[in-house]
This record gives C-alpha cells, sequence and structure tokens, in this order.
C-alpha cells in the first residue's frame, strides 16, 4: 500500500499560485511566493512593485523578511521557498545571504532569471524547478497579454 | 581661476561613512549609503540586518526604496548612489531593477562584491569605485577585529 503525502511540492506551489493570482487581481506582474517550514507556511507574499512603487518589492524579497521575523533569525535555515517563477539576481542574492535550505520555482525566466544570469546561490541551498510550470508562465503571459491589449 | 566645486564624490562620500560609522556604533557590520539627485540627498541609510534580523536590510536596498518613495517614482534616473563597499549581488541585482545612473563606491568587496560575482548591472548604470577606499576598508576592519577581540 502507498501512501500519498499531501503535503508535496504541489500542495505548495498551489498556494504560491495563489499569491500569483492575488498580485494579478492588483494589476501586478503576477508572481507569488511562500516559505514553508516543516510542512507550515510561514510567509506567504506576492510582487507589490508597482503598489509601493519600489523595484525591491518582489515576493521573494517579503517572503524572506516575514519568514526572518516570524523564526526571529535571520538564517532560513531548513526553510523552502516555493515561487512561481524563477527568482532574478536581486531575489537570488538574498536568499544566498539567508543560507535558505530549498528553492522550487515554477517557470523559468529565460531572461532575468538567476540561472541565466549566473547569480550564485549558497552551497547549502539546493534549488529545482519546473513545478506547475505551465499554469505559473500562463498566468504571466495573460497578464502581459492583457496589458498589451488595455494601452 | 579655477572653481571648486563643494559637492564633489568626495563630498557625498564622507555622508555615506557617517551612516557606516553609525552602523558600526550599533554593532553592524559598518556599511553606508546615500542616494542624491542634481545634488541633493534623498535617501540615507546604514547596514541594519542585524537590528532587523533580516539579511535583506544593507544600506543599498533601504536607500533604493527611500529614494523611490521621495521620488514618488520606482526608477532612480539621474540618481548617484554613493556605497562605501562595492554592493553585492543582491543590492547589485536591486540597482539593476531601479536603473540607477551612477554607482560610486568606496572600497571593493572582492570575496562577495558584485563585481566578483559577475552580478550584471543595467546597461543604463555607471559605476566607479576607490572613493575613500581605504577610510572604507579601515572602519571594516576594526570593526571585525573589535568583534573577534569580543567573542
Amino acid at each position: 500500500m502507498s501512501v500519498i503525502d499531501p503535503f508535496d511540492d504541489t500542495y505548495f506551489m498551489k498556494r504560491a499560485m495563489q499569491e500569483a493570482e492575488a498580485a494579478y487581481e492588483k494589476g501586478e506582474i503576477p508572481i507569488g511566493a511562500i516559505i514553508v517550514i516543516k510542512n507550515q507556511i510561514i510567509a506567504r507574499s506576492h510582487n507589490l512593485t508597482e503598489t509601493l512603487n519600489d523595484v525591491t518589492a518582489h515576493a521573494e524579497m517579503q517572503a524572506i523578511t516575514a519568514a526572518a521575523n516570524y523564526l526571529g533569525g535571520k538564517y532560513l535555515i531548513d526553510c523552502t521557498l516555493y515561487v512561481t517563477i524563477e527568482p532574478c539576481q536581486m531575489c537570488a542574492g538574498a536568499l544566498f545571504w539567508s543560507q535558505i535550505s530549498n528553492i522550487v520555482y515554477g517557470a523559468r525566466d529565460e531572461q532575468r532569471g538567476c540561472i541565466s544570469m549566473n547569480t550564485q546561490l549558497h552551497p547549502k541551498t539546493i534549488m529545482k524547478g519546473g513545478v506547475m510550470a505551465d499554469e505559473a508562465s500562463q498566468l504571466l503571459k495573460h497578464f502581459f497579454i492583457e496589458k498589451r491589449n488595455l494601452n
């Protein structure tokens, strides 16, 4: 008999996607993130660069700050970040300092993502991608098509 | 007759050094930053990662947010960031998104700075270093020597 783990990557990425959808509703580039420790969500956030007029207000940056507040310490050891789109070099740079254990992203960002930009992750960090990639990139595509039609 | 410009790089870097000294007094890694537009200082900040328990609280990150708040827009066109130590990949990544016109740093960070880490700056951004480099690196060295002696 096989036991299904309800707390798999898809379970948590769905929560990050809900955050991305909340960003979409606000007219923000729809990217969402959550941070999890021992199957518990300790931070949830979405991109707010337009609302806050602040290029640093990416979903991941807010999630890192919120998770550190929750934990009462600045290192995110044993934590996993779920983010709908591959982090940029700013966010990957912040994740480097946080020493986070795991990063799981949805879709690649071929142009501005940390992989293409060669941003260095912390040696203790394991990153993997492709979880709900289609949903994440579809939402982003819809956003930009809609934005183009409005202008 | 030559006219001396009182608002040169050293003038502004001295203000950034004052911020670094404020960080030192708080037991923070002593790095300070200011952002200037048309010879006017619109943001001043220093590293607060220990005080805020937050790896994202580098001097530059706070300065970017403060300057954008002041300007009422997220792009730092025509602005110059003065920072006592070369920015890391997180801060350089944030500066990329801000499209800031100029970055002037004091001392190099050979190990974790954006030059060694190959972080990409915005094509519109010009970066130069070496302004009050000795003062900036001396303050940093003093901090780490003192910290080592206390432990």
